[in-house]
């Protein structure tokens, strides 16, 4: 079996939001599993000196208007501006941390309902109480994802991905590595394809 | 006859050189005919308070990566970083505002022949005398393309249509507007295909 795809995102990134629900079936069309990899796009953004996407002039109007058509385009559900944009994604990721290490082959499933609760359903998955709420419709148990949220174990876990990916050279959602090839956002999904294919160009 | 496709760019853009070398066919295939509308990159830049792309920590990185893989992904010649980068393109753009005016049709070739000596054979066209060499050898006369960089008029119509751009909400190189809808990256030309072949979507 060939080594899985890494695939980083984070929850607040509408782009990392359209990718997920891509990057299952371009896996699996190449025999590859997928890695979730949860990050928080605020750290890498004190590296780059960044500012979030929808804050620049001229680019942020620009935004607004290709996600909502990028959705369209990719045959997604009606993409929906969260009321609060961006927000800090530390509950969801962790619980999808904790669910990591449980039950790999939920986690894609639990990645979809966090990202259309958020961008579809408009629900604020920062609060630690949604995000929980949103965990337990996928079967997952409230006690415990709640207390995922809060376990140091985990919040250092997550801390040391961050931390990782930025050493590898991780400064956007989506970013994915194949087989160490980096790849930025859901526009490279055609070159990942020839990567996948070929095993390189 | 369908509108023509706006095809906004700067020469010193690594993306738009790539996309410029995909436009022509993309709108032919449509019916459609490209309007070459040279831009300057820094006076955007300054609106929106964003770097050059190799200049951001992490991302100059990929980019410089990106730039390089992307040729060989949409089989170009290799792409050679220019020894000096960014440059102001005001002199190319300049020739071909001038260019456009006498003879619209040789304008592609015109474009493509300063983004090749400039992304390919490190040839800085910022300097008038050598941006007039790469215009003598598509048979445009040297003394007048010199001229033409120094025209006030043309001056003045670059300046107007780079402030025209930035009302449009151009922020970037490339951008295409296809009938009033803003498209921003070569990554965009997916969704420029489908919009071209249906009328929106």
């Amino acid at each position: 079996m060939p080594a899985p795809i890494d695939f980083y995102f984070d929850f607040s990134s509408p782009y990392g939001y359209l990718a997920s629900q891509k990057v299952e079936a371009l896996a699996a069309k190449h025999g590859r599993e997928v890695l979730w990899r949860p990050i928080l796009l605020g750290v890498m953004f004190r590296q780059t000196g960044v500012l979030p996407l929808v804050d620049i002039p001229l680019k942020g109007a620009y935004s607004r208007r290709d996600f909502e058509r990028s959705a369209r385009f990719h045959g997604l559900p009606p993409f929906n501006m969260p009321s609060r944009f961006p927000i800090p994604s530390q509950a969801p990721a962790r619980i999808v941390l904790w669910q990591r290490a449980r039950d790999k082959a939920a986690v894609a499933r639990l990645v979809g309902a966090f990202y259309r609760a958020f961008f579809v359903d408009d629900i604020d998955i920062s609060a630690p109480d949604h995000a929980v709420a949103v965990a337990a419709k996928e079967g997952i148990d409230s006690a415990a994802a709640r207390a995922a949220i809060d376990d140091p174990a985990i919040k250092e876990a997550l801390k040391q991905d961050v931390d990782g990916a930025i050493a590898r050279g991780v400064f956007g959602s989506p970013f994915v590595f194949v087989d160490g090839e980096p790849f930025w956002g859901l526009d490279r999904f055609d070159q990942i394809e020839k990567w996948l294919a070929t095993g390189g160009f």
